[in-house]
């Protein structure tokens, strides 16, 4: 029997803006994907797609599902749900397209409980998906999914998370269609950084989140610099030197890579350059020839939306 | 001829506080220096020292005559200055004592020549001060003592100082009377750190730099953590880690080195609080018989002030 019922859009979510890696995220007003979900009086998780992605409908296996156990591992009972998912993120973009499954799961359920659960709650039952989607507990662009604009993971262990003030700026993306896993993407990376690229890394951040805050778009370019993992990541992507240089020539106030990619984002002042800045990416593309998605967007500020 | 005269107030600092090595520094109330300038119509430099610090009065070996000597190659002409120096901030202590005589003489000087300079450019004038103190150009004393409250410098080349909110905080500080030299206290420390301890500092220093914004007094409190520095520089100073168990057990917010040691500094939320954790450092170096000043203040907003 169907009780009740919600309709959720989860947003994209651009994790590791550039030098914050493993503790900023951003949420975009698209991509976003949409789960509609049911309460169920029986404790079990049905789950449909519809979309063209063939992601496993098995509860265990599948991101919304591992969730949705999760909640009702905690609350016992009766409860189970049933969802249908409609997903527009790309798996494997870069754009947190496992994290809008996992939080989406998470919102959802808490609002057909009564919202019983805390921020903090949300994030620790999303993060089982994401656990499943990468192996590992990560909440940097689950954070932003549920709660929009800038987030600031300050810690995992405890988790801490900072919502920061979000800069009225507009987004452009671009998703070249080849894959980057986000395993491998870890495993390229060094276990050990040179303590000066370290400090430089900290004074970036340190500029990015003055420049959040007081919505300092200089501040916020200037410090849009990654001297760690851009370096060594970047060589997956292929034109993302070029790219990058050309969107910052057309005017973007800087970007990089989103998540682990391969997608890639700029941040620009104005609606006009962030569309100059889709051009450029379209041409470099279509130039090197591989397909492509781009979006010109801006920051969600409120997160994962219940609709109905 | 003595033309025109000015006295400088010049605070002492806390540079990298904590988890911000080498980005993040904060002026204190006490203690400061005086210094009387006098701008003169010959090029030279005369130093006065009106303390029993004994340091060097030829100009080229005195942090700030070399200070004094950068403007007078700047503006060229007849220009010079004499100085008194009556120091307060021990050298040494790692209280920013080099920093205020830089600072206070590119100060003095700019006021002495009718506020020509701009505050990058009174920061590079007194970096030679902390180049001939320590060797290296370096700005996280120099700029919170000249422009008061906390400071980021988010990149030294090219210099880019962001001035950021100051708390409403205690600041209790023990200078715990022992030789810990800034040269010593930099090469002890490992040329590469682990990514994750990196990840873990800029995870704080995203944190704390929210805190200052929002003046988020827990959020400080928290962030206020030093995976990397701390670890390796606490061990040159005596009772460190007793000293900071215990200030917290007495209500501190947290704290740690300021600058290269061997001082040890407690940010509190109450002026009770900041007195408790004066009680404990003293009870602590008493106990362990190394002689001490300690100081409780509060930050200094408005940097080196000109008084007469």
């Amino acid at each position: 029997m169907h009780m009740k019922q919600v309709t959720v859009h989860c947003p994209g979510t651009v994790a590791n803006l550039v030098c914050g890696f493993d503790i900023l995220g951003m949420a975009l007003r698209a991509p976003y994907d949409v789960m509609e979900v049911k309460l169920l009086d029986e404790p079990k998780v049905i789950i449909h797609n519809r979309d063209a992605f063939n992601l496993p409908t098995d509860p265990e296996k599948n991101v919304a599902g591992v969730v949705f156990l999760a909640v009702m591992e905690k609350i016992g009972g009766n409860t189970g749900f049933e969802v249908t998912i409609e997903k527009h993120i790309k798996p494997g973009s870069g754009l947190g397209s496992s994290a809008a499954s996992a939080a989406g799961a998470a919102v959802a359920a808490n609002h057909l409980l009564g919202n019983i659960f805390s921020t903090d709650e949300l994030v620790q039952f999303a993060m089982w998906g994401e656990k499943l989607a990468s192996g590992v507990k990560h909440a940097d662009n689950i954070t932003p999914c549920i709660m929009g604009g800038v987030t600031l993971i300050r810690s995992i262990h405890p988790l801490d998370i900072v919502p920061l003030a979000a800069p009225d700026l507009f987004v452009t993306v671009v998703h070249p269609q080849i894959e980057v896993r986000t395993s491998d993407a870890r495993q390229i990376l060094k276990e050990k950084v040179l303590l000066k690229d370290a400090i430089r890394q900290w004074g970036n951040i340190a500029g990015l989140v003055a420049g959040f805050t007081r919505n300092d778009h200089e501040l916020i370019g200037r410090s849009l610099e990654d001297v760690i993992i851009e370096p060594v990541r970047s060589i997956l992507i292929p034109g993302f030197d070029e790219v990058k240089l050309k969107c910052k020539e057309a005017g973007a106030l800087g970007g990089g890579i989103s998540g682990s990619g391969p997608s890639v984002f700029m941040l620009s002042k104005e609606e006009d350059t962030a569309k100059k800045v889709e051009a450029v990416m379209q041409s470099v593309y279509t130039r090197i020839g591989i397909e492509y998605n781009t979006y010109v967007t801006t920051i969600n500020k409120n997160g994962a939306a219940v609709i109905g």
